[in-house]
């Protein structure tokens, strides 16, 4: 039944399973959802969590099986393929089983070829609509987020322009918005370097406040990660008014509900707060909900979806972002916190191309032809990798979790390159499964599904790798040696002069850690492969979510705007004029 | 069966008539489209125009009916109410009838209090949806317009960092683009005015190009502007990979095509290209296309609309923005030629308030209450000011189209007020009809109904005012004299340089002038009310959108960018927690 994904390509079989793909009318019955609880966007729908849960609250929740990955190339191991073959699987074996996944960022859809939607029969679809914005809710990120920036340069105009008295007739207080210290930027969904640094209000007194300002791609804002984890509709509309866009004068944060400005921000989200839902090429539901890149946000699919995932499905399957060290941990110590969710298990993907990397091969670039180590087999390369594999183990069972290790197979990956990956993940005291779901769909995973629904029946004993009372500083370093392997932590001085005040406040106590660190390595610098030693970890800034209750310390040199290259995907996107259909994307 | 608009507010109304609005699959059925030309969003739907033009080509078209109005004050004259109004009064005379409006800009709804939604009984809904975003094709239009911004300042950085030998290497050839003449900005749907004058590219070199930069609001996009004229798809997709971005050291054009983008911004546009259907408050349709502000863009409802609704109704009402100076000068010379569609017949809005200020009544101002003069009776006033009425009387009537001319009417208005208008507009030469829509739905536009539909009897001897041969500084001295009642036109050096080059270039011969002015004034002031004498109309710039084609001569100081008052209306909207709705947006 599945498709050839050695001829076709990912877009090829999506537009086939496309055409049976059920429509909202048909999701509504298969699921067994209410008439009002599926609202369509054309052929798609989303989800109306509010009334889902309160239908279900009796119901006792599902297993709950997040994915995540060893570190990978810059191509990706093969995350959401994993995920959604995983989903296959378990409904091969005739499980009621979904999943949630992240939403792509336009950013890398027009910056690299490929998506976020999975490959050969292990496919989200409908793949279009997902690599193009979906159902908005980025959009809508997007216009939320920006409403507080023009809210606060406006404020900071008529401000400078208009006594106490004129701001007294308005009902106005005087903010005071030190223009040095405003932390918020704008966001645009695109990888656009050249908006990195900028300065805005140049001209005369009705043209806004001359400053500093910048953008960062939509994913990394604050209201991305309010998606992520709010409760519900009231929780988010808190959270959005405590977002400080700056302080004033006297140090003072102001916030989004100090601009007047969060009920309206809220508004723009009224939709975005329902996940979307889309397809398994076999046909299973799968939720989008929140966004990518936990290098530099939170990068895990949202508790919203999760709650209704685990109350629809007895197997629900949760996307982490990026490797175990940054995507696990924050699902981890972040999201699991705030949910009160307990995983059953965790998935760790690994290929032999990323484990070969890590063992000493060459570069891998995305855009240029594999080198040949790649394709070619040497299992010397594989075992000294697998340091990487038992790496994200040791970090996983920190948790309390004894992950299953799935080797995400491609067509030229040996029996003896397998055998080794194997026999070091079983060392390291895990199960192991090889999939093929990329070349068979579910019946590829059936190894994976019966290696998941054991790990299933094993007792979790979870717990947080650090305690909310421990400090910030304490706990950056805790991450920095127990998940990243460093030495220590070291601070720049404005980084750690940061770092004391918020431990001093005591209005930050119970604020997560959200790390900012490349997803390339395990250390702060992407070209460190393997498991690096003799490093030490260095913090140069560090960002308060105060909606989102996250404090971020940035680490290395990543930048929350990433640039386009110059050879960009965009060059080979086009519109076939006679049908609307899509060129190109993948 | 209308509701008590003397004591409901506009958005209870709509909440009422939103109970029983038409679901998609009930419009389906109830306007015999197929199954497939409907594509649901929620409670609202679009539809698919190729396929609805392609089934219903040999039908032939029905009545073309456009609305305008007279110069308005800042509070605006009812243009959106008295098209719904016209609509709901055909709907009762049991014709089939049906409009194209435009969608309201983020930028006021956020600023000013207020829909452009129409009011009382004679609303388009579902509101809420309406105001904030509807299908999404603001964000489309953001989206790839940015796109083509990305692309550009990228390019600029790599063309700067890399020698010719490294650009064929991508097989990219040196565009060389001015950065002192990079013509388009970003966009953004909000009124920012911080961001009307920036410099970007600040950093390193790998933060793309140092140079100034500006924003405008969505709606004053090329994009939107194509969005209203394009014919189709492939018209769509060649107009967009025809955008000027700027020009190289030579003076020779740059375009998105250029930059190997205009594919990619065409697939963020291939949603947005299909008209959105929403309901009168009597369940007729309304199709939803492009966008307002014909002072600073096009704001016509878009070609495309147009195109299904002459095809879907025997009758077919399409809106014009602002006043007939702007809004159906547009219609006129640059819409009709574009569309080869002939008006039957034009609608003037007219209020008794409007009249007044245009006779010498006090400033009215936005959110302040209004002066008595407006409230009590005062024929002299409206007397003196039916000069601003009978000016855009004879503007029409240049077109070829004998008005009716529709008193808006409120409860303040008087008999002899009202009998005043009347007897202005039949001495010269139009129809009058005195509409109560706002109070009464379709039963209180019958007379309105009626009159268009004798009016539509009358043959029209459709003529633009200037032939496509005629130079542009020509045609602006046409339309300055002709429709505003200037003396003439005066140049900065820049402008008519800039006029010139474009006059000499047989590439833009057939090019539309799209004016920018003020709505405020039949001048480029607009304190100046009435008919201003005496008068030259100052050109300061002239843009091109050679997508769009247009040439755009920019007057008087109007910006492509407004700016958020000291007093926005965002610091009155919120969503209630507990069922989703949003409050304070009207």
């Amino acid at each position: 039944m599945a498709y050839d994904a050695t001829k076709l390509k990912d877009f090829e079989i999506a537009e086939q399973a496309e055409k049976n793909m059920p429509l909202p009318y048909e999701w509504q019955e298969k699921l067994g959802l209410q008439k009002d609880e599926v609202i369509p966007y054309g052929r798609i729908c989303k989800l109306d969590f509010m009334k889902i849960i309160d239908r279900l609250k009796d119901k006792p929740d599902g297993k709950f099986i997040e994915v995540t990955a060893i570190t990978p190339t810059p191509l990706g191991e093969g995350k959401t393929t994993t995920s959604m073959g995983l989903v296959e699987g378990l409904g091969k074996r005739g499980m009621n089983v979904g999943a949630a996944i992240r939403q792509p960022s336009g950013g890398p859809t027009m910056n690299i070829k490929g998506t976020a939607a999975g490959g050969g029969n292990a496919l989200a679809i409908p793949m279009t609509e997902f690599s193009l914005g979906l159902t908005g809710d980025l959009n809508d990120i997007m216009n939320a987020h920006n409403l507080a920036m023009v809210a606060l340069t406006a404020r900071m105009q008529h401000e400078r322009n208009y006594d106490d008295a004129e701001l007294a007739k308005r009902n106005l207080r005087r903010l005071d918005v030190d223009p040095t210290r405003v932390e918020m930027g704008w966001i645009i969904d695109f990888c656009a370097q050249a908006m990195r640094n900028i300065i805005i209000g140049i001209g005369g007194r009705m043209d806004g406040f001359m400053m500093k300002s910048k953008f960062g791609i939509a994913v990394s804002s604050e209201i991305m990660a309010i998606l992520a984890v709010a409760h519900d509709l009231k929780d988010m509309r808190e959270r959005i008014g405590k977002i400080i866009v700056g302080y004033d004068k006297k140090g003072k944060p102001v916030t989004t509900s100090d601009l007047e400005v969060a009920g309206a921000m809220t508004a723009f989200m009224r939709n975005a707060i329902n996940p979307t839902l889309m397809s398994t090429a076999e046909y299973q539901p799968v939720l989008v909900h929140a966004g990518p890149f936990a290098n530099i946000a939170i990068g895990q699919s949202s508790i919203i979806a999760d709650r209704i995932g685990l109350k629809m499905f007895d197997y629900h399957v949760t996307e982490s972002g990026f490797a175990a060290d940054i995507g696990f941990e924050k699902f981890w110590n972040v999201k699991c916190r705030f949910s009160g969710h307990v995983p059953n298990v965790s998935v760790l993907t690994a290929t032999i191309r990323a484990l070969k990397m890590h063992g000493g091969g060459p570069k891998v670039v995305a855009g240029r032809p594999l080198p040949e180590e790649y394709v070619k087999e040497n299992v010397g390369l594989v075992e000294k990798g697998c340091e990487n594999l038992v790496h994200h183990i040791n970090t996983i069972r920190k948790a309390g979790i004894n992950p299953v290790v799935c080797i995400n197979s491609f067509h030229t990956d040996t029996k003896d390159e397998i055998a080794a990956v194997r026999r070091a993940a079983e060392a390291a005291g895990a199960r192991c499964a090889m999939s093929e779901h990329w070349l068979k769909g579910g019946d590829g995973a059936l190894e994976l599904a019966d290696a998941v629904i054991d790990a299933c029946k094993d007792e979790v004993n979870f717990k947080f790798l650090y305690p909310l009372e421990m400090p910030l500083r304490q706990r950056v370093d805790a991450i920095a040696r127990e998940v990243y392997g460093a030495d220590g932590v070291s601070w720049t001085a404005e980084a750690e002069a940061k770092a004391k005040a918020f431990e001093e406040n005591p209005e930050y106590k119970d604020f997560a850690t959200m790390m900012v660190k490349t997803h390339l390595s395990l250390s702060h610098d992407p070209a460190l492969k393997g498991v690096p030693k003799g490093w030490t970890l260095p913090v140069r800034d560090v960002l308060i979510f105060a909606g989102a209750k996250f404090l971020c310390p940035m680490t290395g040199s990543i930048s929350l705007m990433p640039g386009t290259s110059s050879d960009p995907a965009y060059r080979r996107i086009d519109v076939d004029t006679e049908t609307g259909k899509v060129l190109g994307l993948f």
